[in-house]
Formats: C-alpha cells, structure tokens, sequence
C-alpha cells in the first residue's frame, strides 16, 4: 500500500455498516474481491490469511487434545453418492457446482464440488468401522468447500467458496453422539469467548432449520453492533441417518451388529467476518491480541541527533519482547514519518502501540497506547515484560466488555404478534418470545420483517453435561412452555425462541 | 484394523514393487483409493495426513523466515484467465476438469478448477504491485489442485487431485527472481535431505520439458529403490512472460514503468511417496524420527504378577521422554500380546521400540530395537533422554546412508546409444552423458526404453550462489560440451544430460 490517501477509513461504521466493512477489509488488506467473472469469491491476502492462521492453530490443537484426526478427503463426490441420502441432496442440490469434463471428455457420472462431505466421508466410515473397538472414530479436515449461493459477496460473511473446518465421527452411542455434538460446540464457544473476544449464546435450530438429515442442530450465535445474529459454528448430532444410508455398523461387545450414531461440526471463515465486524471502527481493524499477527508496534520518534539513541533503545525493548514470545514490530522505516505509522497501525488493528522518543530514553520509560480507545500510560522501562502481558490483557477485556455489554443490552422480550415487530423493527438484537413450533409462524415474522428465529434455547436433558460448565450464563434456558401462548399465533407456546435479523 | 490377519505384508518390495507399494500405503492405514466412480483420486487418512502435516510444518516454517507469506486464491479460475498466458493453456488444457453448472444454472463462462494458480494470482499481482517497494512480492498457498490425466492410480505419486504448497513471487530484477528460483530449490533439498532421509540431485528440465511458459525449471530428483527417478519439487524462473501476460509492471527508483520477473515453486504429496518408497520394506513402513508420528513405542510385556511393575516402569519413561518433546507412544493394550504389538508397530513405522519386562526392570535397564533393521541394544535406565536422542540420530543416518549407497551406486556413464540403452535397459538409475540438446534425441530413447531426460546439471552462471552451499557434491556440473559428441545422434554435444526411467 504505497499511498498515503488509502489508509484513511472514509465509511462510517455508525451510518454505513455495510460499506465500512467492504472498506476495512480491503484496506487492511484482510482480502479482496474475486475476479469478475466469479462473483461470490474472495482472494484472502496475507493479512487475513494469518488471522485464519491463528484461529486454525487454537481450533486444530483442541481438537487434537480431544481425540479428532485430520484426515483429506477428495474435493469432489460423485453425484450418485450425494443422492444416497436423500436430505442432503434436496438440501444442498440447489447449490452444488458441477464439474461435467475432464480434459476434453465428458465425464460418465457429474462430480459435486463438496458443499460439505458427509456423503463422501460416510461410506470410508463403513469400511472402517467394523466393531466396537474402532469406535468413536473422529476426524476432521481444514479444506474449502463450494455453495452457489447468491453473488451478494460480503467477503468472509457471504461467499461462494469457504475455508472451514469440517469434523466427522461415528460413536456407538446416542449418547456418545450427543456428548460429541455439545464437545464441539463447547469449544466453538471457547473460540469466540477466549480467543476473538466475542461473546455468544447457545441454542439448537428449530426443526426446520436443522442441517438436512440431523436430528439437532447446535449452534452458537453472536450479535454484530449493526444488530444482527451471526450463526458462528454449527455442530449437528447426525442420529442414525447417513450411517443407514452408508451402513455403518459394528459388531458391539454382545457380538450383536449395530448401527453407528454420527456427528458433523463446521466452522467457517465467517468467524474472521465476525470478528472484524464486531471490534473494528471508524479507524479500521480492531484485533484482540490473541489473534493480531502483531500485538505490539514500536513507533520510535526521533530527529537526526537522536536518532541512534531512539533506535537502540527501541530494539532492545523489541529484542525482550520478542525472547519471550510478545508478537513485536518495529518500524524503524526512514521514509515515513510517525503520524503515517501511527495511522497505518491503526488501520491495521495493531492492539498495543509502543511511542518511544529521547525523553522515554531519558527517563527510562515508554508511552503506551491501547488501539481501541487510544488509552495511553507511561510505563517504566524496567518491567516491560510483566506490563506488556497486563495491555494485552487489558485490550483483550476492553474488547470483550464491549461485545458483551452490547449482547446483554439487545435481548428484550415480546408477549404478542405487535410487540415482536415492534421490538424487531425498533431495537438491534434478539426478541425472546415463547414459541408454539409451528415453522409457519417464523414463516410470517420472515415475510413481515426479515427476522427468523435463530436459536432455541437447549432443552436440560440434552445438554445438562455441558450448560454448568458455562454457568448457565449464556445458555438461556427455556422459560415458555404449555402454560404461555406463543407469541404469533396465540396457542399453546412448546419452548422460547429467539428472534433476529441475521447475516 | 481389527483383525489380525490384516497385519502382514504379502508381497515383496525387491519382485513386486508396485504391489508391494500400494499394500503399505493401504495397511499402514496412510490412504485408501477414492470412489469407484472417481478413479485417479485417494483419501488420505489419519497417519497419512500426520505425515503431510509434519512436511508442511517444515517448509512453512522455512518459507516464512525467507519472505513468504501465506494467501489463498480462488479454487476456480476462469476460462478467460487461463487463456492469457498462451503456453499455459496449451500445457494445462487437456487435463483441466471443467465445472460447468452451478445449481440448476449453466455458466456463462466455464470454470477451470486450478491445475496450478499463476493464472489467477498474475493478476492480483498486476494490482498490488505498484512500485519498486512493493518488491519482492512473495505469496504461497497450501491447497490441492486438479489435473486430468491417465488413470493409473498410484497413491501420492499419480492421483488427479493432490495436495501441494505452490508459491508464486514478483520481482524487480532477472537476478532476484533467479535468487528466489534457487532459495526454494534449495529448500526442498533440505526437506528431502534433512527431514525426508533422502539424498537428491538438482538440475534443470530440458527446454521441451520445462513449465509452461516458463524460462527455466529446475528440479530436485531422488532415485527409488526400483530404479526409477521421481521429480522430488520444481521451482521456475518464470521470466517476464507471466508479467507481461498479466501487466506486473513497477515504478522503478528512477520513476520508469518496469515488468516485474516472477517465479513459482511447488512440492506436492509426492515427497511422501517418495518417503514410502525408499525407506519401507517388507515387514511394513518405514519412517525416519524426523517425520515419524511416534518415535519411540514402548511395548511392556508382563505376567500378571509383574504389570503393575512393568507398567509403573514404562510410564515414568514414557513421562520423561515426553516432557522433553519426544513422541512416544505407551502400548499398553491388555488385549494384545507384546509379538502382536512388535508386528504392528514395525507395519505403521515406528523408528525406535522400547522393550521393557521384568528384567529390564530389576536391572533398572531398557531394551532398544531399531526399526529398518532390528538392531538392538541394552541401554541404563539413567540415561535415557540423552541415548534416546543418539537413537534416533542412528536411525536417520542408516536410512539416509542407504539411500545415499543406492544413488551413488546408480549412477553410470555412456557414450554412444548402443551403450546408453544397454544400461539403461540392465541397470537402475541413472545415465549420465553428453547430449547435443536436440529433443529428437531424447524422443528416440523414450521411444525405445521409456527413459527421459530428467535432469541437465546447472551451468555454473545460473546457479553460483547456491552450488557453493551444497559443496557440489549432489550438483553435478555439466561435464560435456562441443568437444563430445551427443550420445544418442553423435553431433556435437551442448550440455551434460541425466538419462532414467521415471515415475
């Protein structure tokens, strides 16, 4: 980025949202557009490419420590093998590229480009599996994957091709398969709660809604400051029906032949949208410090007779940071002057910003400054190490604070047809309303107002292993039941749901 | 793999090598062949992926400390795009498997899935690169590609889709862009000779052999057990003709527009076949501790009145080994018997096994094995993380020392056709002789013995920055010039050229 009239933000996230985001992501360099004739795709630039780095290693490693594998399975499935289970096809026949020639020959039987690859991940898991003992069987794959959805491109948000991770097992048990299904989404929580500084709510979809062939879909949900509910990961307990669509079975301990209860969990790029959106500003990217590539920039400041002194000082601070494993540049570049840095790390959502001219290198200080509200504090030069890790921290909170603050306030609640529109078109975030189940009742807010139900909350039975561990929190339970109406249709309410507009 | 008789190798690697091949690879559980509708394709499982990511966390980590950034394009390239540069439509079209529909649609314009990206990533090039700062540019992805040919499948070495890394660079000078070409070749002879156990020599392609539009192409080769050459990872001095193709022009420091020269460099899931192939032998895989998953199993072997003995034993080792980053694995399995265990572990590859009984116990001892060759030793309890790490260093050194006895032993000379054909036709390995660079030669021996030219040592000029490095030993200098005569016609010779039959 060679001049100087890029780096500004002109959108405004407030009026804007939409083009503040375009914005931000192609002028931090997080991705661009694909080319024109392929609308729908994105090219992920360096930039971005390393935020999806840095959420890969968290995911990979507890996955890992959980018992999953990683595993490639072919880009493409056979259109005969999409069509053995007959949900997945009518869900995701609609969206399916379609490779029809190899070379100059067409091919005898079209090749789905994955949309996702239980159809062709199923049938290894027959061969695989053949007694009890080769349960649970866990795998997973980093991969893209190819939905031809609407060109409305929303790079990360709304693409054609995504990167995701896809997880596959196969367990002896409901129950097993259950424990499965809320391990994943367990950590997909954690993900956004501990490491991209986003707070999220639990919940299944409604049956409507569910993954074509799932018994459930868990999913977890955050809300964007512009209001609407981000879907941030989905894990689905599967049942028994692609394993009896594939016949995956095992000979169990009693030597009685069973068939196997899968699961399937994905999360996408979608996740690096969120977090753009969600921390970034008027300014540009906001990253919290676990995911930015650089948490720390060192801007020294100096004129020519102190430039050696500003210089040292500063890579000496980098060189300590640096040994002990702090993310640190510093720009030591000649031909830009500190007001130019100071922009483009802001742009670039660098966390911590590190100012260092000859009265820090006199009075063995540094100044300090947060990137999200431009807090700055003089620190001693001595304890660097030990009050780095406190702004770190201190970023990493701020962020949070903030999501969680805007979460908790945009949950309201509605009791009739009036006030859940009224609400919906007034207010940002989720309306918690009792619910009868009846899809044509979402059908009608949908029609009106472009709002859905995007969560159930868990029923106790299904989750109770997992809901304490969260403190209950941010995993509502259902308050409705027989005894309230349901909030469109006035009869008997089954659960609560969640309503919002959502991406 | 739950049955027992699944864990012999039947057949054997010296009478019946490509048999002999695909058992490994299938019961060492690294592959399985894609659907039967989808010749060409594989899955690669779980022990086969661990040893793709072990490759990757290799070079990744080399890439990124010489300049090279992570990105991701488009899985799809538009016809359009790949009509651009000529000699890359015509080199890649009759293998490009077309996707034509999405949905129920028909494309307006066909969609190449990549047989390798220059021609989507040039353009993106063309739009960041706008003055001599943004030099060099260099990107690399991690992903598969497709290309349409025969279908003979052959895990890892032939499969229509492959896992690869592909880096692609920008740069202001025809030297740079020769440094770059050569950095990476050199990286992946540090990935074959330092990690993989396998010894390579490096050279260019011939002319008629080189990457499609490219102005050279040098190669990393490694000679199989079989005899035969496998192409181990190619870098390409592409020149100005993508750039130019594309419009990669820079504002140079003097202000003039200049074309930018541009390099690519890949390496593919064929280094694991290449790893299968040299090492393994008839009792299963064989891996070097460099890539091995474990690399040290421990096998206890009790009566019911010393486990608890054995195992408290072998625990505690098994603790020590692994804070200190060795992969060990624990077998303590009461299902299986420790000759069970010995079987299984010498198919999947384990370098070093531990053998610990009551013995070994008492006498505060471990019994060591060498996995190529059952080697073993008596060691002292005391030392273990120092004779552990001597271990596995004996280990590496006896595979790469075979590898490097078959490649020395392999490579002979000739000087006129009779001779070349006869040891082609009677020997492994490699020919070496003068060759008057006329691809009417090389057509005549393909014709007659199916070998080629797979490889022209580096002139001295092109390469000087990086023969030094490798003390020549594996860089063999064009021997041959005007003075001798080609061995095929007997004209005057050009060049120096390796002659073998390769995969």
């Amino acid at each position: 980025m060679s001049d100087e009239q890029d780096l500004g933000i002109t959108e405004s996230k407030e009026y804007s949202p939409g083009d503040w985001y375009a914005e931000v992501v192609q002028k931090a360099e997080l991705a661009s557009y694909g080319p024109e004739a392929m609308g729908g795709f994105i090219v992920v630039r360096p930039r971005g490419y390393a935020l999806w780095e840095s959420l890969q290693e968290h995911l990979d490693t507890w996955f890992k420590q959980t018992g999953a594998e990683n595993a490639s399975f072919p880009m493409f499935i056979p259109e005969s093998y999409l069509e053995r289970e007959k949900d997945i096809v009518e869900g995701f026949d609609p969206e399916v590229a379609w490779v029809t020639h190899g070379g100059y020959e067409e091919l005898e039987e079209r090749l789905a480009v994955r949309p996702t690859s239980e159809s062709i991940i199923a049938p290894y898991m027959a061969k695989w599996v053949r007694s009890h003992r080769d349960l649970p069987l866990r795998l997973n794959q980093w991969n893209s994957v190819v939905r031809w959805e609407a060109t409305d491109t929303k790079p990360f948000f709304r693409t054609r091709e995504f990167l995701w991770q896809e997880g596959h097992t196969a367990h002896a048990s409901d129950e097993e398969a259950w424990a499965e299904t809320t391990l994943r989404l367990d950590q997909y929580q954690r993900l956004y709660e501990d490491v991209l500084g986003i707070p999220v709510l639990r919940g299944q979809k409604p049956e409507h809604d569910k993954f074509p062939g799932a018994k459930a879909t868990t999913t977890v949900e955050a809300l964007m400051p512009d209001g609407k509910s981000v879907q941030g990961g989905t894990s689905h307990h599967l049942g028994q029906s692609f394993a009896e669509a594939f016949d995956i079975t095992f000979a169990d301990e009693d030597e009685v032949e069973r068939t196997a209860h899968t699961t399937s969990w994905g999360l996408s790029w979608r996740a690096l949208g969120a977090l753009i959106m969600t921390h970034s500003d008027d300014q540009g990217l906001v990253l919290p410090p676990t995911m930015a590539p650089e948490q720390v920039v060192i801007v020294p400041i100096w004129q020519e007779d102190t430039k050696e002194d500003v210089l040292q000082y500063s890579s000496e601070i980098a060189a300590e940071l640096e040994s002990s494993g702090v993310r640190v540049h510093l720009d030591d570049r000649d031909e830009r002057n500190p007001g130019f840095k100071f922009n483009e790390w802001e742009l670039k959502g660098v966390p911590v910003r590190f100012e260092i001219g000859p009265n820090e290198v006199e009075d063995e200080e540094v100044t300090v400054v947060h990137r999200p509200d431009g807090e700055n504090t003089v620190e001693d030069r001595a304890g660097v190490l030990e009050w780095t890790a406190e702004h770190l921290d201190a970023v990493y909170d701020k962020l949070y604070d903030a999501a969680y603050e805007n979460l908790t306030e945009n949950v309201r609640e509605a009791s009739d047809r009036a006030d859940l529109l009224g609400t919906l078109g007034q207010h940002k975030g989720y309306v918690k309303a009792p619910w009868c189940g009846d899809e044509a009742c979402e059908g009608e807010i949908k029609d009106q107002i472009h709002a859905e139900i995007v969560m159930v909350p868990f029923e106790d039975d299904a989750v109770a292993r997992t809901a304490s561990e969260f403190e209950g929190e941010r995993v509502p339970e259902p308050e409705h039941g027989p005894e309230d109406d349901c909030v469109v249709c006035g009869e008997d309410a089954a659960t609560t749901a969640f309503f919002a507009k959502s991406y």
